[in-house]
C-alpha cells in the first residue's frame, strides 16, 4: 500500500494520526505553561512550533492505535516521550557545545548552559509526572529502564567517542543509549498501554529498537556525505568533534600502522589540520567503509520491517514498515 | 527525651537507624555500579564515602519506621531520594561554577561539566526505576510532583535570584524548590509506603516543609555569619554570586533611596568594589534583617515541631522533633 502516494511514510503517518497529534500538542503546551519560570515556555514553543518530523511521539500513537487503543493515555504518553527527547537534546547541547567552543565560553553561552540544564530537567519531571498518570506500573518500568538506557550511553559517549579500542559492540550500545531507547520504548508502551500481549508488545519494542539504530547509523553516514563519502555543507561534523562513528570504527579495524596513527592524532589526540577531513574520508572510501555501514544500516531497517510481520495486516502497520524504508533510503 | 544524650539529634537518629542505612548504602552502590561508565562509580564513592548527614534518607527511613512500616521498600525510597538530591548538586555544580568562573573556564572545568549533567541524568533515572520498584503509585505521583517543583524552582531561582523585585514570597517558592519540596517528599513517602492514614502522611509532609524550609533559611544566615551579621572564612559568598536571599530581601524591603542603588549595584548589576560586603552587612544590621530572618528560621522549626503532634507520642518522633530545634540551633 501507499506507495503511490505522494507523501513520504512519516508524512502520511502525521496525516493519519492529525487528531491525535493536536492533543499531543495541547498536552505539551499545558504542560510547560509556568507563571513563576517564564523561561519555561520560552523553550516549549521552540518545541512545539519549531515543526521537527515528530517521530518519536507519532510512533507512541501508532503502536496504541494499531492495538485497537480507544482510551486518553497514549496522548499523555507521545508527549512523555516528546519531553524526554527534548530535554536530552537540552542536556546534550551543553555537552557538545562545550566542547566546540572550547576556551571562548562567551556569557551567553554560560547563561544557555544554565537554562539548558535545568529547563532539561524541568522538562524530565514533567514527563515523569504525565506518565504517573497514566496508572501503569508496566509503562513506568518501561519508561524508567529506557530512561536508564539513555543515561549510561550518553555517560559511555563521553569516554567512548574518542578512544580508539571503541568497537562495533560499544558503538551500539552507545547508539541504543542516545536513540534506540527511547525508540523502541515509545513503540512498547504504545501496545502495553493498549493492553496488547507480550508477542505483540515485544514486536513493537523489536521494531522501534531495529528502526532507532538504522536512524542513527544513517545519520553517521550522511555526516560523510551519503552512502559514498562526499563533501557538503555539513560534511565532516562528527570528524571535527572526534567522534568514533561507525564508518570509522569499521576503517580503524582495517587499518595499517600509518593509518592508525593518523586516526590516533585526528581522533584520539585531536590534532587536525587541513586536508585531515578529505584524508579521513580516503581511507572510509579505501576500506569500503561507507558501503558496509550502509549494508548494515538496510540490514538493521529489514530486521524493523520483519518484527511487525507478527502484526496482524493493517494500513497502519503497513505504513510504519514503509517508516523503516524512508529511513534508509536518504542513503540507498 | 534524648536531651541529656551526648549525641546531637541527627547523630541519634543515625544511630537508631544504622542498619537501615546501611542497607541503603549497599543499596546505593549497587545501583551506581556501571560496567561501561567508570565515571558513573567514581561519583558513587564520592557520594557513598563523603559521609554528609544523610538527611533525607534518614528521614524517610523515620518516617517509615515510624508509621510501623516492616516491608523493605522504604530502603528503595531512602536511596531514591539522596539518589534525586545527588543528581539535584551535580546540575547546581553546573549552573553555579559557570557563574563563579565567569570567563576563566579550564578544559577541566568543561569536561566536569559535562560529568555532572549525564551522571545527574544517570542518578535521576536510576531513582526512577528505584521507585518504580515499590509498585506504589501514590509514591510515585508524590515524588513525580517534588521533582517538577525542584526543577521549577530551580529555573525560577535562575531569573529571581539577582531580581530586586522579588519578595518573600518568591524567595519562599524559590526555597521550597531548593530544599523543602524533597525534605517533605522523603517524610512523606515514608508514611505512605507505610499505609499510615491521611492525618499522618499529611503531618509527615507538613513536617519535612517547615523543616526544609528553617534548615535553608538558617543556611542564608550562617553565610552572612549567623544570628549577627559577623565575618568568617566562608562569609558573604551568596552576596558575591548575586543570590538574593531571605535577610537581603528584608534589608531591600526597608531600604531608602542610597541604599536601593547600592543594592542594585551589587547585586542587580553585580559591579562590587572592596568594602561593599562590609557594607552590605551593616545594612542587614541596621534594618535588623538578620534578627528578623532569624525568627522566621525558629518560627519555621516551631511549625516543623508542631506537625508531628499529630502523632503518636514516641522515642522516634520526639527525635523527629528534637532535629527541628537542632537545625536552627546553629543560630540560636
Amino acid at each position: 500500500m501507499n506507495n503511490a502516494s505522494p507523501l513520504k511514510p512519516h508524512e502520511q503517518l502525521a496525516a493519519v494520526l492529525a487528531d491525535d497529534m493536536a492533543l499531543v500538542n495541547d498536552q505539551i503546551r499545558t504542560r510547560m505553561a509556568s507563571k513563576h519560570a517564564p523561561r519555561i515556555p520560552e523553550v516549549t514553543a521552540h518545541l512545539v512550533e519549531a515543526g521537527g518530523k515528530r517521530l518519536r511521539p507519532m510512533l507512541t500513537l501508532a503502536a496504541a492505535r494499531l492495538c485497537g487503543y480507544d482510551g486518553p493515555y497514549h496522548v499523555h504518553l507521545a508527549a512523555t516521550v516528546e519531553f524526554i527527547h527534548t530535554a536530552t537534546l537540552l542536556h546534550d547541547d551543553v555537552v557538545d557545545e562545550s566542547a566546540k567552543r572550547r576556551g571562548r565560553p562567551t556569557a551567553n553561552l554560560l547563561w544557555d548552559n544554565k537554562s539548558s540544564v535545568l529547563v532539561g530537567d524541568y522538562l524530565f519531571s514533567r514527563s515523569f509526572q504525565l506518565m504517573v498518570e497514566t496508572g501503569n506500573l508496566r509503562v513506568l518500568d518501561i519508561l524508567a529502564n529506557a530512561s536508564a538506557t539513555i543515561a549510561e550511553g550518553e555517560v559511555l559517549q563521553l569516554t567512548a567517542a574518542s578512544n580508539l579500542a571503541t568497537d562495533e559492540a560499544i558503538y551500539l550500545q552507545v547508539v541504543r543509549g542516545k536513540t534506540a531507547a527511547l525508540f523502541s520504548a515509545a513503540t512498547q508502551v504504545g501496545g502495553v498501554i493498549a493492553q496488547a500481549d507480550e508477542t505483540v508488545t515485544q514486536a513493537l519494542y523489536d521494531y522501534g529498537d531495529a528502526l532507532g539504530i538504522s536512524f542513527q547509523i544513517v545519520d553517521d553516514l550522511l555526516d560523510y556525505g551519503g552512502a559514498a563519502a562526499s563533501l557538503g555543507k555539513n560534511t565532516g561534523d562528527d570528524f571535527r568533534e572526534r567522534k568514533l562513528t561507525l564508518p570509522v570504527i569499521k576503517a580503524i579495524a582495517k587499518a595499517d600502522t600509518t593509518e592508525r596513527d593518523f586516526w590516533k592524532r585526528t581522533i584520539e589526540k585531536g590534532d587536525q589540520q587541513d586536508g585531515d577531513l578529505e584524508q579521513a574520508m580516503a581511507l572510509l572510501e579505501k576500506h569500503n567503509a561507507m558501503e558496509e555501514t550502509r549494508q548494515d544500516a538496510l540490514e538493521w531497517a529489514g530486521k524493523a520491517r520483519t518484527a511487525l510481520e507478527a502484526l496482524p495486516e493493517s494500513d497502519l502497520r503497513n505504513l510504519l514498515m514503509d517508516l523503516s524504508d524512508y529511513v534508509v533510503s536518504r542513503v540507498v
